[in-house]
């Protein structure tokens, strides 16, 4: 028996093991995907106790404690800290299974020294040791990146941003990579609230006047511009599904200026004008060499009284079905006929697309750039020992999985880090379980290597981030 | 190697023995939705041979047989008894992965002390001793519940029943609870054969007369007010897919109308008819505190002339690819909106849907009540090793497995309690594996408590099953 | 730990090894479904070097050096087949997980001899070596298919073909029975490019005019019976999707005209048309005693871009969502209904659609053949260790795991009879994983059995090859 979280966690062969030492524990971290706040860097943000680290943002827990029956007065409520953390360490071991479980202890063991196990019992115990610690200078938000060997760090940013936090510090002697992302997301979502009003940001911060659907292309491009000489080296777009709907741009125009009107507007507008954009957005990217990351299958919001109450990101959010295979191939193919297909990762909330993103990515490789298309660690809610190896195997099974960009957190957090620890430990113990089985040799140069890049050096590679900061 | 069906069945490490043979294997058995007839145990059937009992009305059986080319005469025909057990028993060895092939044998054993292998030769030597013991008090409906440590029975009711074998045995020296559960597809189907008639008998059943839409509401409510006196904790749905179209209570009124006319409805009125009383349901479900069950992704009677020959039931029915995700979500919303969502159990007949289905529930949990909203034990034609593990690792993966509700048989049979053992085992093993791999504490406690929850604690709280009968 | 590629490949138990080795080794290769041309059969082709006989014509390959970056002139270019080779070497060692890292290897050592790893750094001495080897007479086409103890090669062809390479083989000493299957897809693509031009074909093979859609069913019906007379025993249908759209005749007809005057086809009327001729071939096809093959869920020629330089069948095409599955249940219901349902194999690439494939079998099986509805072994981009077994467990789950028909390789290659061993240890390691976990009794007999029907027997019997050539 392996004890719970021990030296072979995940690992259960001599050859993970090996792999995951002597190679992949060694790697710095790109995350180049998260959510986390540059001003927090900047500012250097410390944490009064774990429910404010633990709790504070992270709906992934609000919903495990909604699940047992725990009232919202202590997810998100005005009980106490402590009494939350109360809730939450009841909570926890009812888990099993859950990565959840593995992610706080291997937390609390990494960072906070604490070998015991997390329950209302030890509850107390727990709050005092980490309320202790939190104090120390080594659990600033800096310090916490410093110490999980993180190389850089990929957060995601409206166009209309200054990134000042970026630049700030980008010219400090803080020395891990602060990059932006680009997450025009706004400027598409031409059906929500707020629209108007996004588009007059949008004007300021870009300096234009914006009276059309081509003007907010010129606009996007314009903050493109901007963030590629901040460092920018990649976008990202959240879709709940794909759409696919080349009309004329005239058809775009109209549908913006109905929006700006207050009109309602048809599903056939919205994709028409969404579809418009994105080829656009698409083709900049490939123009800059950024990365263009896509999202879908995601249900947003589907708990509408939760969602009065609470807003957006509050632990509702679902993986949904939704109709994008077709349409992605022809998203995909309209660039590549224009030559202008970017660099892309692929990321669908639904496990069930993942055979069809991994044939689709072969479909579309070239240019002379190795491993070109991706498809994305799993995401959100795949991120456990399941989705993750299913991910791996399939795209070892589909395509080439030494060419892999690996492991990304999507957090808020300053402690997720550890997910990248488990993450690699997942990847060594399948790779570790195919030599032991006789399915690759024990070349163990060649499997180092393979290790190495998918921990790090295919992303760094990949994401043009061998130069200085 | 471990011996067939011997005492380590499908318990791969010393963990699993553990969980199983100290904790789960004590436990009684909640069966909260089965088919069984409730007379059969009022009148304390016995069967006269193993065919009776085993190929009597088993369409998983049936369509085992067709698959190996035996004639309909030895399935649903008149071929003696003997005779179509002969051919099941040439079947069966062929059968190699299939549950069923473990499930004749777990009976064979438990019940019968059989402890050798089905096949052609041995159907004779098996055919005599299970006529010989079939003789014996023991194997009576009752006997076959009380042995097999049950404590709970959920039949499966139309809501016109007056139950009065439910009442007998309430009042009864049989001490197992045998509950009924309200099932009112024959009044959503408006667009199948007999409804017309069907709501006469509603009619009587209800003491009213039934004038549109909403005297069907009315009186399906009325029928549940007597179900609950007579103990029914939980209503089930037979949808082949989930819609929702929330017209207004004119246009279900109008359908109604012209179904009573013979007209022919659209799939639109069909559906807003159907989304009516699905809503009208669910409200009354949440007052009386009862359970909602939701089957879908069912394909029913796919083969007509089948059907034509044979009628429903007789193993022809499959799994669907629906199109249920959106609507769903839709579904929960409204009711969640009026704050009169029912505790609900989830069933997709399609594996597809797991993990969907499993962050579906965590967008709807809540009201104080931990697992308010369940995905239901792996069903029908997930039914076995695989099916099972995998909705268990995806409910695990995604929400709180502690709090799982567990296991059913949904058969009609008095020996299928087995498929509690088989459930039980592959659970202890899936938890056990946790364990051994060092992905949870060896906390045997906490452990054998979750275990015993899953195992029938959680379906006791769950269906308000703690009072006496 | 298993040496790669070494007697214990795949085999990870005793039992495993047992069944294997005493059983499925053994037995002969029926290939029942390939896309050798059986002209270079006849011509006892021979080839020059590795590159010509790997890299010619499989498009597997050519997708794994784009997916690696390769340019492709070392691809479909025109670089020499020596550099075409290194790419592919170097490309090689990253596949790890790949099924075709392990194909490879394997025709190495089983076909050349070469125990070593292919790599950069080995690629000249594999050069070499396969080149000698290359020149021997065991290396021309007749000679790797009598080396690999194949029995029986069904080659895919269309209905214009006079078939003369299968009639001069069927003459000739080559004792290997060599037989056509019929693949009508041209004449049912009324809505691609050279339509008119195959019609023309057609009429000329069948000798008939045709003029209507009830004349092209004629011509094709003639076409079967020249086939079944060349000892054709099975067709074959290569549809994106499946569709069902059941429309008059004369519709059938009109979208005919249409066609041929070179109007354009809505979707209706396309899928009238097709409808129309795949009812109408399933029928003769019931008729004659053939197998009939329909694969679908593929997604052909998304990236136009490659479609217009490298054409059709250049590692491409990739999985898709397809909406099948109400259609093909209502498809072999239209068959069903008139007692005209042909024994049928069902292919689907997307393996999210394996469980109900496995259940929609169990709808339609009967008519005292055992096994009549199969569903086919995992395809192309599920050719390897995670689709087989899942086919496989999925296929034992659901039906009768001991009447599958099995392996076939789909390939263009003379080398990829290896795919059948790959296939056979795979199956061997799952029934043999059954036995050591205690799910299945150690009864040799019946096992050996099981594995010899799948390996070979239970093809023999389905296709109808038991006679003489």
């Amino acid at each position: 028996m392996t004890r719970f979280l021990e030296e072979d966690f995940l690992l259960t062969t001599p050859a993970a093991h090996k792999l995951y030492y002597e190679y992949a524990a060694k790697m710095p971290i790109y995350d180049y995907h998260c959510h986390i706040d540059p001003k927090e860097i900047w500012e250097d943000r410390k944490f009064e106790n774990i429910t404010q680290i633990w709790l504070g943002g992270d709906h992934y827990k609000w919903r495990i404690l909604r699940s047992n029956g725990v009232d919202e007065k202590y997810i998100t409520g005005n009980a106490s800290d402590r009494e939350k953390f109360q809730k939450f360490a009841e909570t926890l071991p009812r888990c099993i299974g859950n990565p959840m479980y593995h992610w706080c202890h291997m937390e609390l063991k990494n960072y906070f020294g604490y070998q015991g196990i997390l329950n209302g019992n030890t509850a107390e115990e727990v709050w005092n040791l980490t309320e202790e610690r939190l104090q120390q200078s080594d659990f600033s938000a800096r310090s916490l990146i410093r110490r999980s060997n993180v190389a850089m760090v990929g957060t995601t940013d409206d166009p209309c941003s200054d990134l000042i936090y970026h630049k700030l510090l980008k010219d400090s002697d803080f020395k891990v990579k602060v990059l932006p992302s680009f997450r025009p997301d706004p400027a598409l979502n031409i059906h929500k609230p707020g629209f108007k009003e996004y588009i007059g940001r949008l004007s300021s911060a870009s300096g234009m006047e914006i009276s059309s659907a081509a003007d907010v292309a010129r606009a996007l491009s314009r903050r493109m511009e901007y963030f590629d000489t901040c460092g920018c080296r990649s976008a990202d777009h959240g879709l709940d599904y794909v759409m696919f709907r080349p009309e004329s741009d005239k058809m775009a125009d109209l549908t913006y200026q109905k929006a700006l009107n207050g009109d309602t507007l048809s599903v056939e507008e919205i994709e028409s004008y969404q579809t418009y954009l994105l080829l656009h957005c698409g083709r900049e990217y490939a123009r800059l060499g950024w990365v263009m990351q896509l999202h879908f299958s995601c249900m947003r919001n589907p708990n509408s009284r939760a969602f009065g109450l609470l807003g957006p990101d509050s632990g509702f959010d679902s993986i949904a079905v939704s109709d994008s295979c077709a349409n992605l191939y022809s998203l995909m193919d309209a660039w590549e006929r224009e030559n202008k297909l970017p660099k892309t990762i692929l990321y669908s909330l639904n496990p069930a697309d993942n055979q069809w993103i991994d044939t689709l990515l072969g479909a579309f490789q070239g240019s002379g750039i190795s491993g070109k298309i991706q498809h994305g660690s799993a995401w959100w809610f795949n991120d456990h020992i399941t989705g993750m190896t299913d991910q791996l195997i399939s795209l070892g099974n589909l395509g080439i999985l030494g060419n892999f960009v690996g492991m990304l957190t999507d957090s808020r957090s300053f402690l997720s880090y550890a997910r990248h620890e488990y993450f690699r430990r997942i990847l060594c113990n399948l790779l570790g379980r195919y030599v032991e089985q006789g399915e690759y040799p024990d070349d163990w140069i060649t499997l180092g290597t393979i290790v190495q890049d998918i921990c790090g050096n295919n992303t760094k590679r990949y994401f043009n981030l061998e130069g200085g900061r």
